[in-house]
């Protein structure tokens, strides 16, 4: 028992902080602890301006104390004769892209007492969308000037990203701006802190924010250039020249914890701290993500991730939201696809429709539904109610049912909602396969994933291979836990690449969910007519017509019935 | 007061008979009776086929008696000095096609012993679809060997219709189609009964049902030729030699009533029973249709009706459900179209989707809905829940909704559907100007025309020109005294043509639903979104993209909402 070593993964989310402490060498969580923002509503704070979300930075800070120390004490009530000095790594998790501006020392503006009220100078969360305009002025501006920078982001450049943000602060609170050094990404800001090495000279950024979220990438010399940022603001060509030069993957360390860090938290001094990275690709990590292997974090939307060994020569692959070299395990190109909305149009349907009243919960519809047969209602549905994210890359789309007669009941529309959102699934799947990157397993983690047989079930019998649920409940603190056991290295006890901790601390729940090959042979009838309304809908390449798909629908409805 | 005169209209309907006593001067109903009938589950004989649905005879005997006798027992009640002698004449309305098989004498056959029981001997009422099979054969041998009869028909015989159910009775209950001298429509029964004209010799057919339901038409000399028919099934061609070679329009007395129906109803003996028809095309009749004039009849679904001068020229219009001479008002063709579902399409919102749960009522999600603007929601639904009867004459089709987010809400839903039974039916109008039949009034009268001012306003919104109300909630029977009124004649206090007693005895409401210019302005913007899903869902002809249509209804939605 002596010889246990372990890692801290810290994962920020978007209400809440949490801190997981794992054994390095089989990956068992003995610790965890959240901790929930302060600020704003469920740690979010907002205006006005329903597109509006930003974070406190301090709730970053004292979170990860509280959580830290909390997780300890967890882990020394778990495991008889734990200490805190068998810790040997920390990995850090976040939401992106998650900008802050900074000061020259590298110190938040959040927190200088003439911007406390700033909500320009707060950390502007993922889901801000005040930046829509000058995400649609880059995008346009790309497409003449630098086409190869949007074909890695599947065409568009998003409000939620990280210059989009930056030029509209730039736009809309001057003042902010000019005080503003640098915009230094939550996922490299942490690690920072935790290391002292938060002043613009010392920092280290991660290829995985500044590769998904600000065009970096090493084959056009890192950021955006100069010319291309002059074209959209000089100021932000003269941010540019600020910028890191070069950005690193998790297994590489940002520095050891610091004398003050150690204090507060009960860890040694000069532990290493991993270079930082999203929660949703650390949770890939933490799932067992890799060559062949799609690891779906399945929750109110999806993120699905893989990887492709860099030696391989890989295309563009069009709808795609992000192709970064080393964003998810370095030596492998990181693919992010996802699905806009999954569990959120489920929960619209329960909370908004409230169909039957009180009497309409999910567990009740799900379990209504889960005894119709595949084609037994004559619906379908597209799963587009917040737009598509892969692979139209287009949030001006919205949901569709189809098929309703005068005896459609609730659970026949739960069933078609969820069957959308398993075909959407599988368009990304086969536009991956398009591509040759070729899925041969399917491992699903997130709230869904573990919680909801009846999904899963549907999601294997559509796509027709089977599903593997992670053991973990905490992918992404797992994976931050991942990244930390890598710096720390072999002979701390640690391993040497992410790869290797992987296969010691991931796994996968016994028994999966394999495909029903009746189910799925009515889905690959059904499929066609899913990818005709899709195409009809969703692209301006598409031309034909219609007149068949009703019919069918009602042909396999009477044979499945009988 | 002594000078009053009256007619009587009798409305058998699906559940229940309904007797109407009308002032002849001025079209006031100073007696109603409904008895409802006794047999079956609400008047319908059932059986484990779900598409069987038939009638006992007795029950229209019983019910004639029993409507009448009450109808003028309220009438003596509510005018005083009221006299069953000022009764002058008598109009029927039935549903239909409801054929009655009967013997060699005019008896129905479910009167005999051995067939008490059978349901084949029955009366087979019109939402009877046993005879699918049979309507497609027929509908097959018109297409190749006499495809102008199908021109007057929308291109399809009907399973509810005159001959498919005859020839379904021959091949499913060979005894009852051998016993059965003759099939008589409802509408031609009760009028035969009350004249004592049963007699396959001496029986009066009308042309409503005739012309609409069995493909009469004196173009082609009657009922479909001999050869037609025996290449369905010699029997039925047999058969044709004992329909009646002419068919009558509704201002034409079928006889007097017999002592021994004066005796049971306290009418004098020798009062002139007219023609009948079916319930919708009298409807129209007591709503005040006239050329330039729409009948719209909107409940659980509707019927549109509207005349054209014989002396024009009409050609065929496409999908129209029947072209009719005198089916409506002689010297006038009838056209017939309608919607399969409007009011059950909100019912099943509400009965079977149960939004909100109990709070979820007509009453409420109405009120909510109007509440809203056109183009609000974003949302575009297509009415075809229960298929498309006009202008796509296609069962073959179901519901469509598209638009939703994260954010829609029943009511929002509820508008849709509305809004989508209005769409459809401009569809309908707009077939009938293309036609050159042109549309100048609107005149709505059931169940929703009365009760529910806000989808009659969303409708004249959608049209762009004004509805009236009819004045009378018993169009049908009053539409069936203005027929008694007619065969009376002149000189017995009646009138000599039906649009002389239609000007004197129907009438409409003070105040109709004006359009809102605003309102119908989006509703422009919004029915070519419609028409294009209703064609590239419904047409094979239709051959585009559906690219804009989500984000026309975006752009719209965002404008209104500003």
């Amino acid at each position: 028992m002596r010889g246990k070593r372990y890692a801290i993964g810290l994962d920020f989310g978007t209400n809440s902080v949490r801190a997981l402490v794992v054994d390095v060498s089989d990956g068992r969580e003995v610790g965890t602890a959240v901790w929930n923002y302060e600020h704003g509503e469920a740690g979010v704070l907002l205006s006005r301006d329903p597109n509006l979300a930003r974070q406190h930075p301090a709730d970053y800070v004292k979170g990860t104390e509280i959580s830290i120390k909390k997780a300890l004490a967890r882990a020394r009530r778990t495991v008889r004769g734990f200490r805190p000095d068998q810790v040997i790594g920390i990995g850090v998790a976040t939401t992106g892209s998650t900008p802050i501006p900074v000061d020259e020392n590298g110190r938040p503006l959040a927190f200088r007492k003439e911007f406390a009220r700033n909500l320009a100078a707060m950390a502007w969360l993922w889901k801000d969308h005040t930046a829509v305009a000058e995400a649609e002025e880059i995008t346009e501006l790309a497409r003449r000037m630098r086409p190869h920078y949007l074909a890695k982001y599947g065409g568009v450049y998003s409000s939620e990203w990280f210059f989009s943000k930056i030029l509209h602060c730039r736009r809309t609170s001057p003042e902010v701006f000019e005080a503003a050094y640098l915009w230094v990404e939550l996922a490299d800001w942490i690690p920072a802190m935790l290391t002292g090495t938060e002043h613009p000279d010392r920092l280290t950024v991660g290829i995985c924010a500044a590769g998904h979220k600000a065009m970096y990438n090493e084959a056009w010399g890192g950021y955006p250039d100069t010319e291309f940022l002059a074209a959209l603001d000089p100021k932000l060509a003269e941010l540019r020249a600020r910028l890191r030069p070069k950005a690193y993957p998790v297994d590489r360390a940002v520095g050891g914890l610091t004398e003050e860090w150690a204090r507060r938290t009960g860890l040694l001094p000069g532990v290493p701290v991993a270079v930082g990275a999203f929660d949703a690709h650390l949770g890939a990590v933490g799932a067992g993500v890799a060559p062949g292997t799609l690891v779906k974090i399945i929750g109110t939307s999806t993120c699905d991730i893989t990887v492709v060994p860099t030696d391989r020569d890989l295309p563009d692959i069009p709808g795609l939201c992000g192709i970064v070299e080393g964003s998810v395990i370095p030596g492998y190109y990181g693919l992010e696809a996802g699905q806009s909305a999954v569990g959120d149009i489920f929960n619209w349907f329960i909370s908004y429709i409230r169909p039957l009243g009180r009497a309409g919960t999910h567990e009740a519809l799900a379990s209504a539904a889960a005894r119709l047969k595949p084609g037994e209602s004559g619906l379908l549905a597209l799963d587009w109610n917040n737009g598509n994210r892969t692979i139209l890359v287009d949030q001006r789309l919205t949901g569709l049912l189809l098929g309703q007669t005068l005896y459609t009941t609730p659970a026949e529309i739960y069933r078609a909602l969820v069957e959308a959102t398993a075909f959407g699934a599988l368009t990304i799947i086969q536009r991956f396969e398009e591509y040759g990157v070729t899925i041969e397993q399917v491992i699903a983690c997130g709230g869904i994933a573990e919680k909801n047989p009846f999904v899963m079930q549907i999601y294997a019998d559509v796509f027709g291979r089977p599903i593997r649920i992670s053991r973990s409940a905490q992918t992404c603190a797992l994976g931050a836990a991942v990244a930390g056991a890598v710096v720390a290295g072999k002979r701390a006890g640690g391993y040497n690449s992410i790869p290797d901790a992987q296969r010691a601390m991931t796994g996968l729940r016994p028994r999966g969910f394999q495909p029903n090959p009746q189910a799925h042979a009515i889905y690959r009838e059904l499929y066609p007519l899913y990818r005709t309304l899709h195409d009809a809908f969703g692209t301006k390449e598409w031309h034909g017509n219609l007149h068949h798909v009703m019919k069918r629908l009602i042909e396999i409805r009477n044979r499945v019935r009988q």
